[in-house]
């Protein structure tokens, strides 16, 4: 028997401002992973949720919504999985553990969120949960504010981000056009995203909307399956790395520009993984602020401390570059409903490297990267996929 | 290598109104469970918290507080797992995941709540989260008011379980007598739990306030670790079985009379375990309410369906009795600090099974089990734990 778990199916509701109840999408998207993976209810060992939450719905018993998309899940263990913005990707690795460790042959992940039924407020002050509100750093600050703090820190040391931030807002907002599922589909161009305008305001400065992710309602699913149970799978990628990297919560205790969490825990897949930076086709990263995307592309070493405005100026991240950063639109402009991110990341890397992904597709891509992250690089989880074409 | 895994430390605060905040309690226990371990923190793999909130603490990112514990935590990976007041087991059974597959050698468990701080009505609504606010039967009622139903059902289908409830209540605040981190240390005797009163007044009918567990503080720990890794402990219980069973969650999907989902979570840890009730020499049991713990006796076959009261008459659960449940004193009197209740039945059980349990010990105990219950028999924990005195 294999360690190797593969990823057999995929669901992904629409992300953006939704009727559905939490429930209704969470059925949603674990019927149609399900569906996708081409196996009966009753084959699902065991089901991971990943939801962040944080009060923004009542109900406080997410795991068992689950349950409500079919009846022979009566009696399936399930749990629910918090990591903050990370908490989807908790709940993949919990599956994954879930398998490897032999209580399970297949497993389905549903990660979902439900916020623009609250206030704007209501939301910046449920995330802001996400920080740590004791420590001098970021006491009292929103997640806008805390990563405005990041591209004045990386300002000072690298010099002035703002025009790299613009050109991911940008290139985000693009590859959005070419997502059905995205939030947004509207061209948001480098020039409008470069200047603080009436349309374009300043959030937390230098932060302008434009460099900010959305507030969404969504959910995604994959099905995960042992090595034997997805050998008569019509598609599956093989998860070929999956790192997680805690970093300490308060920003004071560590250097935060240095982002040592993602780039520990991205390291750490390349090897697992046995592949470099250069073997990617494709990635789909936590761009929750503009910053954010550009210091992943340090932690990925697609360039050097400091300079991550290279992989924009040489046009390595770009849909047609040598390594696209996120072809679905990111978090930026596919959406970011919280629980929901990680597990579309993983759910649309599926897609990439089984030829699905529509007017976003990677032509013949092979490997791919996810990296979703909670908090200011507290909860690092840095995932490589391989398209096995065996 | 075996792919049993071992308890080989403990930590405990006490239980009850306590000053310190969430993260204090958190460091408490994980300290003290990896200073009994005897190991050094840096051996620690990976750290799983098990915490309920529900907007109990403003605090969002639960998991990296145990980072707080030891700088020898950095970069080691944690997450919060949530299963309403099944939390606690939600976190170790992820835990043995992490061991079983071979991603970690040895694991911080760490179930904590934080509660007291909040009015009484913010803690019943928090907790009425954790029913299904759609259903027919439970929609808008309180976690007593669903017991509540529990103790009519019961009472039309088998009989009045008043007299049982009462003993019931007068058994664990007696046995909390000799537990020094309970919550109370009252003689709350069978008389005063029998009768309505003043000090004693219904809380939802028929459940008087003596029928119900506390709001409380407090947290506890665990360090669990691979039979390789367990080898050279100083003192270890090995974890015979760990079952995990999710019923639907509306209430009006199912007989909830029939607690079915406790009873095959039991069933199947006698299997794994490869033993019968009649083995167990204690056992640490789910009492959020008296009639739940009723209901246990018979899903644990120490009675017959709708003869729960029996286990009480021929004295089988009581201190001296054959198989004395809940010698802490339940969450009835040890207290229901909801994130650290199932991670409190595990540690005592270890306490337990390597004599250091004190007044509470029960003389010379190989099995024990622990049951740990989220919602009304919705996420159902069941572990059988072994003194493995070799």
């Amino acid at each position: 028997m294999t360690h190797d778990v593969y990823i057999i199916g995929s669901g992904h509701t629409r992300f953006g401002r939704l009727q559905q109840t939490l429930e209704e999408l969470v059925v949603e998207a674990a019927r149609d992973a399900i569906s996708e993976a081409g196996i009966a209810p009753s084959e699902i060992d065991a089901v991971f949720l990943g939801h962040f939450n944080s009060g923004l719905v009542p109900d406080g018993f997410a795991s068992s919504l689950i349950h409500q998309a079919d009846p022979a899940f009566r009696f399936k263990p399930a749990v629910r999985c918090e990591n903050a913005c990370a908490s989807g990707s908790a709940a993949i690795y919990s599956g994954l553990d879930a398998i490897r460790s032999g209580r399970a042959r297949n497993v389905l992940v549903v990660g979902a969120e439900k916020m623009t039924h609250r206030s704007t407020g209501d939301v910046t002050t449920a995330l802001a949960g996400a920080g740590y509100q004791n420590d001098p750093v970021e006491r009292g600050l929103s997640f806008p504010q805390v990563f405005a703090i990041v591209a004045q820190a990386y300002a000072e040391r690298y010099g002035d981000p703002l025009d790299a931030m613009a050109r991911i807002s940008a290139k985000n907002h693009a590859n959005a056009m070419n997502n059905p599922l995205a939030q947004m589909h509207k061209p948001v161009p480098y020039e409008f995203c470069r200047e603080v305008s009436d349309q374009n305001p300043l959030i937390a400065p230098p932060l302008r909307l434009s460099d900010c992710s959305l507030i969404s309602d969504g959910a995604a699913a994959i099905v995960l399956s042992s090595a034997d149970a997805a050998a008569s799978a019509k598609r599956r990628v093989r998860i070929a790395a999956a790192e997680h990297v805690s970093d300490f919560l308060p920003m004071s205790r560590r250097d935060f520009l240095a982002f040592e969490g993602p780039a520990r825990a991205i390291a750490q897949a390349y090897a697992a993984a046995g592949i470099s930076a250069g073997d990617l086709d494709f990635a789909e990263v936590h761009d929750c602020f503009t910053p954010a995307e550009l210091l992943i592309y340090e932690a990925m070493g697609l360039a050097p401390k400091g300079q991550g405005a290279r992989a924009l100026e040489e046009g390595t991240v770009f849909a047609d570059g040598r390594t696209p950063v996120n072809l679905s639109g990111g978090l930026k402009a596919k959406g970011h409903p919280v629980g929901a991110t990680g597990v579309s990341m993983h759910a649309l890397a599926f897609r990439q490297l089984t030829g699905q992904a529509g007017a976003m597709q990677r032509k013949g891509a092979e490997w791919g990267l996810t990296f979703n992250m909670g908090g200011t690089a507290v909860a690092n989880y840095a995932s490589v996929l391989n398209a096995d074409r065996a």
